[in-house]
């Protein structure tokens, strides 16, 4: 007999964008396996299971995914309730596939809990939709983020193609980005919009051209960043006076903040 | 005094995949607004709330978004919670900016919750995930639909530029989808899984080709459907023997269920 693993979304960082199901099943978990960023208020709420940290940071410290699989395998012989939270949504930078291949060539039963990723957070916060009835009728999510051994992405060419670009694992690489877009053929003036840690109380906002990003790469991000690029960005900049952007968060109730490079 | 308007996401459908902050807002709102295609036991949260239907199924029977604006200013002026629940996502084609840029203008505060979207809990309940580690990296998400005076638009080009394309809201369309995806490039052997209803008891998979799409424009669909394109689906289709595919309900504790066209 073995226990079912569940691979849940833990959303994009405050507790409460949390879903119902995913709440109801930390709560009865015998074993927690969860990244390095998911919230200690989260966390919380596995108030009876075994909590093991094995989450990547940013590519660093990170435990070898081949391990995380054994693991999960290991903990469905000796318990009935495993989850497996990654930050956001499981199928959408979250490495779900290589997990689900090994549970199911281990005849492992699993089931999938998605989450709110964090582009829709990062959306949230600002104010500013993805979609714009008219305007912007396509979204592309990407991450410049390579893996050992994987080829050369189209990711820019993705994201120039589509209305509105949603940029995930990106702080890091921030020249990078800005040479592949306009190689893609994105413009200069293309008003890009960066979130860090959308939904926490201590959230940042820019908005900048693709012109002025690859200034951010002396910028100091401690949290995950997300990128949004699309004319419906330059609204922000514009109501506010250049890089200041007022920014809502129901999550910490605090009063309406200015958030500039 | 004025009252404040959450535009709220009810994620895919299943009751328990809203966030815990939804269902905190449910509970205290005064005044509930909501799409036709939420759950009843979504809306049954919202115990005090007197309940107004104001959406939009397939663009039958729609209530007109200026008429919806208006009746949030209205409900706001009056009481102090009001919730506007949309399915999946507000700011991923929900058309939350039409309702932001009304209460802006009437200086009504207003917050934004974000929700779990359809194409994460398609993707969940098949166990195939969008992003795979150095083979999908890019995903577009994209509808056909058109607005009153709106002109063409690249939506297919999008999805074509991507590793994997999510289509939302184009059950009806399912030749004109096709026609503009092949002349978008996309290979007509590129495997399409359909999912109607993702996340509730009812819902129903195929998984097809591009090719084989205009068939479906023959079948009746009763709930929202989303399209899934990408190399990825195939194994789907070819571990279960063709069109059969089988799919992961968490919500409804269903045995392993056969779709097949």
């Amino acid at each position: 007999m073995t226990g079912t693993v569940y691979l849940v979304g833990a959303g994009p960082g405050a507790p409460d964008l949390l879903t119902l199901r995913a709440a109801r099943l930390l709560e009865r978990a015998d074993v927690l396996f969860h990244d390095a960023l998911v919230h200690p208020g989260t966390l919380a709420l596995a108030k009876r299971a075994e909590k093991i940290a094995v989450g990547k940071r940013c590519g660093r410290h990170s435990t070898a995914q081949r391990f995380i699989n054994k693991r999960l395998i290991d903990a469905a012989r000796r318990h009935t309730t495993i989850v497996r939270l990654k930050g956001g949504d499981p199928m959408l930078f979250g490495r779900a596939s290589e997990e689900i291949a090994a549970l199911e060539a281990a005849e492992i039963r699993y089931e999938i809990v998605p989450g709110v990723t964090a582009a829709l957070a990062a959306s949230a916060e600002m104010g500013i939709s993805l979609t714009q009835r008219g305007l912007a009728r396509s979204v592309a999510f990407a991450t410049p983020r390579i893996g050992h051994g994987a080829g050369p992405s189209n990711w820019a060419t993705a994201i120039a193609a589509a209305d509105t670009g949603a940029i995930y694992m990106g702080a890091g690489q921030a020249r990078e980005i800005a040479d592949a877009l306009r190689a893609a053929g994105v413009p200069t003036s293309t008003p890009i919009a960066l979130v860090e840690n959308a939904s926490l109380a201590h959230s940042r906002s820019f908005v900048i051209t693709l012109e002025e990003l690859p200034e951010l790469a002396s910028e100091a991000f401690t949290g995950p960043v997300v990128m949004l690029i699309g004319a419906q960005f330059a609204v922000a900049a514009a109501a506010a006076g250049g890089r200041e952007l007022q920014i809502h968060s129901p999550a910490s109730q605090r009063p309406l903040a200015t958030a500039s490079k």
